[in-house]
């Protein structure tokens, strides 16, 4: 980034995640000797990534460049785009800017989080500009699945760039008003060098429906079932849909109990900043849901997606200390499945069916990501130079590439990028000019990394056959065996059902160990070798299974 | 079954598995001193049986009641209604009824299997009575995705129980003709005492889509792409789905290729028996596809759920010795996920993306089974004295009980049954009197049922945290260790990053060791007991896992 860039005026955007494994987003836009990141989250593990609890972005270039990283502007408080800060904050300890609810969320997720870090938290409002070096960051309001949502207009010498943050167009939100597309216009008026639009929805048709006309859904559903207890799960950050829950609970005379440890930390946190309003003493402890008849009740807690340690999961499994379903109650499910967790989902309304539960579960969602039309209207709106879809699996982001075709844009001017990839924007020119690693590193207790493919490999092979285990101790000096061998295994078969083969088994050790012994050998490998040979061809005969067999051979003293 | 029962009129009705767990469809239907069976299928795996192959039913009932079964009868050839045949009939080598392309499938299926298997296969056809003891059989055309699929009416003096088997309207199918709704209205106006209904598409409103709409959009696509190869991925198993693929590219002067063994089995077999017509020399060798211009060319493969192993998956991954993917190659993958492989579906789509295909995925599919209308229409043509609600979740179930009250049918007339159960049924009376045996099988291997959940639970620990062994060898006259302990671990970490640890966590094995000699014990499982306790204090302080920690003794001879 020598002056010589900085007279063609050149912005380099970069995203370090996000695009290949959706959810990890985060983005570096660079100009000159500024560095600013968009956006900081994790991702969840892959069905192949076994015991890791989470995945979070490489961010060796920041490190690289540490001196040049200004700040972290934030859009919204989802767990995909702030949940690595904790990770990433530690190494590039450096402001952190967004809305009132967003730094809230941020703020218990530092103070909760095993790595110590302390960086300034700034509160931004809508309409705000920050000035950053070479930068200067504008948030505008959106609308989304959680309150306090922004897109960001990034402006550097060489021109605007508008990153849309997760959105959809909400004519009727609950809280706070619809996105601000007057804003939109003038900066598209003014001339826009790219936008960075959502692409999640951009295979759906049409408009995303209003957060509104799920609270008219839950009018219904309670006006229909006023003699039974009702019980919602949804997710903890969608506060507006909880605040139509308290809503409904109000008109109807209901008290409400929150369980599920996200959601009381966020219930309290958006009560706490207004973005949540309720009359005082509505709110009851999950312990006196006793004291009132069921049909006064109202649970909100989590586990829509079926997550097996959620609490209504926890509920359905007759395993939650304080709640248990009965027959006659309302169970509303106020989600979709994120891709993955569908047979989880299907198996929380199987399980609370048979509880004798009436379970809710089709029309009480909402969208928070932008369809068809609303892109379409974002485009026609601002009419970038260059599109670039973000957000969204590669056919999500193709789809919303097709989506700008249509409307004229050429294809030289929209731009798909893979993670990594180093996108020089100039008002000319557009073009990928190099790579940086943003592989996902995998977090699995507080080793960040330490697992890779070897032991993932491992793990897989482990979970579909078992491992067989046969250990022998041998005098190294005299090359003779000083114990018989001691076969285990796990995962592989009930020992029960096959002493006869482990004794065979046992019998076939021997004889390797007798041979080795007659061989004269000194290669411990090749006795391993021969066991491993012996006992998987041995195991595949009689039972074509292929556990993971390891012979260990400990040496005498 | 005395003759008391006889007296009484008494049918019995047992599901013995298909109810808990979708898939293994299979119904035992007893009057006097007959059984027959309908359908013997098999179930996939869930996700938490980990390194099962399938899952077949617990046929402990028939077993118990050997001289009894008189028949299989089978409605249709999917796996989930045929699969468990191979195992079963080894048990209960009876006849086995169906249409010609159902036993065709059967056929080569016990050919394939190792289970050794010889009994009569009985071709019927539509309006066939088989006479069975004090059973008569009817077979009654019906539509599905895949051809000879047939509902059964099965009359005992107890009176006439309609199985739709799996069902659809079609009023312009694809093979053959609509379902024989003549035929089931003339049945219901004798009086039916029970409909047994497919309840897989209950929660979804109208009717389900002619399969003749799936042609229509596979000939727009041909139009449109008349410069593209195009490769299209289905169920082998539907073949009327096949012969239109092949009619467009007939009309639009393609080739056709087949990949896939069991597309290639099932194309073979529907070529053979009449079920698909298509002009000679249509059908090329896969090897041949090089000889013609990529847009003279249609590959038809499987592999549309994104089974790893399967065609089009192997393509997606360049692993595929025969077929590449290149750029403007069309892909069409005409299927809907099935529960649980959304994800590997749109995996998938994105890889097959990433390469340049255009992959179309919507509106390229229809189900098999009937909505809410069609079930609606068919209860109003039939007209039962019960309804059975079966084949489907038990959300599904329960959606089509609701259909049935609200049609007018009391709470005691619909019947939710759960495997195993015993339904017995009269002209006046429908009750559960017993329960038998229902539990899935698991088959891995060769080896059925010895995977229990022991075994699977084990698989699970260690998929996800992976094997921390240590062997030490002790000379049990003495209780005096001859060996230092040696620590293997699997799925656990790096080695290399974790020498360090390995080497403080083998110290501390021999702390154990010491205090145990000085103990002068001889309680071995004590010291295993304190190696783990040490092991796993000290790997959880270090890095909050929980390998599973085996210590294993091996004694000095």
């Amino acid at each position: 980034m020598s002056s010589k860039t900085r007279k063609k005026k050149e912005l380099k955007i970069i995203p370090l995640g996000g695009l290949e494994r959706v959810g990890m987003n985060i983005t570096a836009f660079c100009y000159g000797e500024d560095i600013i990141v968009v956006d900081c989250g994790l991702a969840f593990p892959n069905d192949d990534m076994l015991g890791i609890d989470l995945v979070i972005p490489d961010v060796t270039f920041l490190k690289e460049h540490r001196d040049q990283v200004r700040a972290f502007f934030i859009t919204h408080g989802h767990e995909d785009h702030i949940g690595a800060l904790p990770y990433v904050l530690r190494e590039i300890p450096v402001p952190v800017y967004g809305t009132q609810l967003t730094l809230a969320i941020i703020k218990n997720k530092l103070e909760e989080s095993t790595q110590e870090v302390e960086v300034p938290l700034e509160v931004v409002d809508y309409g705000d500009v920050i000035t950053c070096g070479d930068f200067s960051v504008e948030y505008i309001r959106t609308n989304h699945s959680i309150a306090g949502s922004s897109a960001l207009a990034i402006t550097s010498p060489a021109g605007t760039v508008i990153h849309t943050g997760d959105f959809k167009i909400d004519f009727t939100p609950v809280y706070g008003d619809t996105i601000d597309l007057q804003r939109l216009g003038v900066l598209g008026s003014k001339g826009v060098l790219a936008l960075l639009c959502d692409s999640t929805n951009a295979l759906k048709p049409g408009m995303t429906m209003s957060e509104r006309t799920v609270g008219k859904t839950f009018d219904n559903i309670f006006a229909d079932n006023v003699n039974h207890r009702i019980i919602v799960a949804t997710f903890a950050s969608n506060v507006d849909r909880i605040q139509q829950i308290i809503n409904c609970a109000v008109k109807y005379g209901r008290k409400v109990a929150i369980d599920g440890r996200s959601m009381v930390n966020i219930v309290n946190v958006a009560v706490e900043l207004g973005y949540i309003r309720m009359p005082e003493n509505l709110l009851i402890p999950l312990e006196e849901i006793g004291k009132y008849p069921s049909e006064q009740i109202v649970l909100i807690m989590t586990g829509s997606q079926g997550e097996p340690m959620a609490a209504l999961s926890r509920v359905a499994q007759c395993a939650h200390k304080k709640i248990s379903v009965f027959p006659g109650d309302v169970v509303i499910i106020s989600s979709t499945p994120i891709p993955g967790n569908e047979k989880s989902v299907f198996k929380l309304i199987n399980d609370l069916s048979v509880l004798g539960a009436h379970v809710i579960f089709q029309d009480t969602h909402v969208s928070g990501h932008a369809c068809q039309d609303e892109i379409r209207f974002l485009y026609s709106l601002i009419r970038p130079k260059y599109a670039i879809p973000m957000h969204g699996e590669f056919r999500h982001r193709i789809a919303q590439r097709n989506l700008c075709l249509d409307l004229g844009w050429d294809k030289e001017h929209v731009i798909i990028l893979k993670s990594g990839d180093v996108l020089s924007l100039t008002n000319k020119s557009a073009e990928i000019v190099d790579t940086v690693p943003a592989r996902g590193i995998l977090v699995d207790g507080l080793g960040i990394g330490d697992v890779g493919n070897i032991v993932l490999r491992d793990r897989q092979y482990l979970s579909e056959n078992g491992i067989f285990i046969v250990s022998v101790c041998l005098d190294t000096q005299e090359m003779r065996f000083v114990s018989a061998p001691e076969i285990v295994t796990k995962g592989f078969v009930y020992i029960k059902d096959a002493e006869d083969m482990i004794n065979r088994a046992g019998e076939i050790v021997e004889e390797c160990m007798a041979s080795f012994e007659d061989s004269r050998s000194r290669d411990i490998n090749r006795l391993k070798a021969e066991i491993r040979n012996a006992l998987s061809e041995f195991i595949w005969r009689e039972l074509r299974r292929r556990p993971m067999i390891l012979p260990i051979i400990t040496e005498a003293m």
